[in-house]
């Protein structure tokens, strides 16, 4: 809502289109949105309450991320992922990467984020 | 701060490691660490509120991330950026893309942060 876009905003990135929806007309935007870190974050909570079943937790070596589309207050957004890679460990025994491709959709189903992670996890011995 | 670190995740990345500092010493970190989400918020924030000088605002339309160090609590971090390339339009007019490249690094200076964005950047008329 819109107050969880300003309080995330006010915390973090703290600009007009995502801080006061008079303000936002005049920009980009033409309205009032959520920062994009702030959709990543959403994003990591649905993902993490979700439950990926990932031994060791949902961590996370890097990513790559788009946002094709802003969230805007009032939208709800769910997540599709998918897991198209898990590489064999190249140094280490113990451990791998799984390329994890998370769609971010709005309830139009629109496309808001695209997020491609390397998660390392642990290897069964 | 620990008290930060465990907010941030409370909200966004409820994971032991970086809930609990006696839960976390099982983990893969060895101790609390706070969300890679998080050390991407504060970055924005250091790049909002450090004034990076980009007409209307810093508008991002993707990035690459990698996080080679985790962010632990008491650190103090900062962000040194460069614009490696600022690309005409290719289909707008008004507007162009902007690379930024920073990294976020901790008081010992270890990189804890590579974020390579695209930002929406308006041209001249």
């Amino acid at each position: 809502d819109e107050e969880q876009v300003k309080g995330f905003a006010r915390e973090f990135d703290p600009q007009p289109f995502h801080l006061d929806a008079e303000a936002a007309k005049g920009t980009f935007f033409q309205g009032l949105v959520a920062s994009g870190w702030h959709t990543a974050a959403v994003t990591m909570r649905l993902l993490v309450k979700g439950g990926l079943p990932i031994a060791g937790g949902v961590i996370g070596a890097g990513a790559e991320i788009t946002w094709p589309k802003p969230t805007r207050p009032g939208d709800t957004v769910h997540v599709e992922s998918e897991i198209p890679e898990l590489r064999p460990p190249r140094w280490h025994p113990d451990r791998g990467i799984a390329t994890i491709r998370s769609e971010t959709r709005n309830q139009r189903g629109e496309i808001v984020q695209v997020l491609v992670a390397k998660l390392v996890v642990p290897r069964r011995t």
